[in-house]
């Protein structure tokens, strides 16, 4: 197991399942939204691509608005994938996503920084199966969630036993960063300049 | 160490020790009462082995008439093992159990789903025999219970450490579902309708 | 690493420095004479050795009353051990003790049944040098202590992650018993009646 | 992964941006600031090399008084680093006086002490850097901080995870010490004296 640090080069987004009746229903939904928009903001100033899932959207609603708003606004390489499977993995058109995404890197090279709910099923599957794959997996405490605050806690333990790295949207601008002299960096002290998201 | 989710195909249940004098000691045992409940209806629907096991009934009495009627309900493969030792597996009837419920799997691919009481004690000493024969174990942390949340929180920690994954009996039935095209996924919403339990 | 459950044959009990002065600056110190008491009288009925250790007792004071009390009364074999160093194993009295109270089994083997003060400073360094002369660590979370909740939170699980197991004067009986025809289980049943210490 | 204790000959003690404005936001200051003033007295009076680092000071302000007016004072070996990577180890600088104040110990014996800001950005960098080049990195876990009392508890999982160590002043100076024989405990006794930081 590598506990490595972002680098920008090897990274993509991942955001899974923000989904209207889900979203409603998953503890602290400002901050997770919040921190999503943020991480999207973050994928932009860095030319991280990003990859948007949806669970079926026929029945659990589309991507919420403040989340889909900022995703079609960008200009990075992106992709939204609609799938019937919980984990991200059981669906084709995300590995392709993947695979076509960040070419040149093995999965094992691959840093993958996560958001989306339910933290303890479709975030779940989703992170296990990566990490199966010798994926590596950051994943945004603030930006991940899902009902029951209990069932998200022990759900992020789990990840974090089966190798994901807890992190948060700050310490991915940073690490993406890594000093103050990135030519990102006076954006992303914008970005964060109206204070921390709690 | 494997951290893997579960497959409905190589999954089996253990209910521990779930007796009328023990569960009234135990630390939220209504938590424990239903998210017991609805695991048996899991293994229902996605057609899993369940064991129940009692210790020393005659002295401790028999198991919650709720959890009873449920398992007596069950038209899977299942036994009831009344057992001397604290942990099951010094009892030959259980390891036979076992063998005969999941026939064809290795011990290292049989991914065994625990719920009982108390954690300290006879599911600690299961859990922990039964990582020492290389099983995998799925501990769902709201049906696992005993006196002290300090001993039972402690006791859940030893066993994480050792190897077992904190799971629960939602993320359970999605793992055993694997997506909204699974045969068992109405049944398995129609389920979790009422609410999640806490 | 080894997470196995304790066996009666090949552990010992070692009681770090619960000495009047320090024992009164502890976190919840009734609870850890309380449980350190009922760990001695379960070394005597499963007749496990005894080591107890004083830190200076000149300037730090003599072992609390109550606990050298059920010491004096022990029958098992048993050691006390003064010692300058902080750590138990930097003084050769205490691993010659060891040697000689658990003849015939090697380092790897040997199961070390923890309760004392600090955390922090004596039963840490204990504990960690103990873990890197391959003995197995069991540690009573209920009977380590010492100042500053803090303090002893971060010490435990900085033992824990060397490899220390945490465990309960409860769960250490019921191991040694395995289960409840053992001829000891009659009298560890009569010692936990009084209800769980908390 | 060595989980060992603090032997003195090689460590040396890093202190991170505890620079004015940063040190304001940071949660606990005061109890980050008295540790830290603490940790370097402790250099002194066991004679370990200092490392202190300032991260743009031209924008972030210089060290907070409080520290600088202890880091002045030493008389043991002493860096500044003044730097704009946000992790030391992006730095030729800070490297270069690793080397030059821990000479004759290969990375994997140096044992690092680092206290500091913010958990979550330039420690983290910092700390995932130094264990990544196989140095023992002991966190002082109430000297390391940062904005939001949950972005720091995460930071120093992740540390945790990765191998950090989470120490703190007090077993730090008595593992330097390891018994009461040594030169330096009576110094450390007073030093402590005023009671426990909270």
């Amino acid at each position: 197991m590598s506990y490595e640090l972002l680098e920008a080069d090897r990274s993509a987004v991942v955001v899974i399942d923000l989904q209207g009746k889900l979203v409603e229903m998953a503890h602290r939904s400002e901050l997770v939204l919040a921190a999503t928009e943020r991480l999207l903001r973050l994928a932009a100033i860095f030319e991280r691509p990003v990859i948007l899932t949806e669970q079926y959207p026929q029945g659990l609603g589309e991507t919420h608005p403040r989340i889909r708003a900022v995703f079609d606004e960008l200009e990075v390489p992106k992709r939204l994938v609609r799938k019937v499977s919980f984990g991200c993995c059981g669906d084709a058109g995300f590995l392709a996503a993947l695979d076509d995404l960040l070419p040149g890197f093995p999965p094992r090279r691959r840093q993958l920084v996560v958001a989306g709910i339910e933290a303890h099923v479709c975030v779940m599957q989703t992170v296990i199966e990566l990490l199966r794959r010798d994926a590596q997996v950051h994943l945004c405490w603030e930006a991940v969630s899902g009902r029951g605050e209990e069932y998200r806690r022990h759900a992020l333990d789990r990840m974090q036993q089966a190798g994901a790295i807890l992190t948060n949207h700050e310490s991915v601008g940073f690490e993406w960063a890594r000093g103050k002299e990135h030519p990102g960096f006076r954006e992303l002290n914008r970005l964060l300049r109206d204070g921390q998201l709690t």
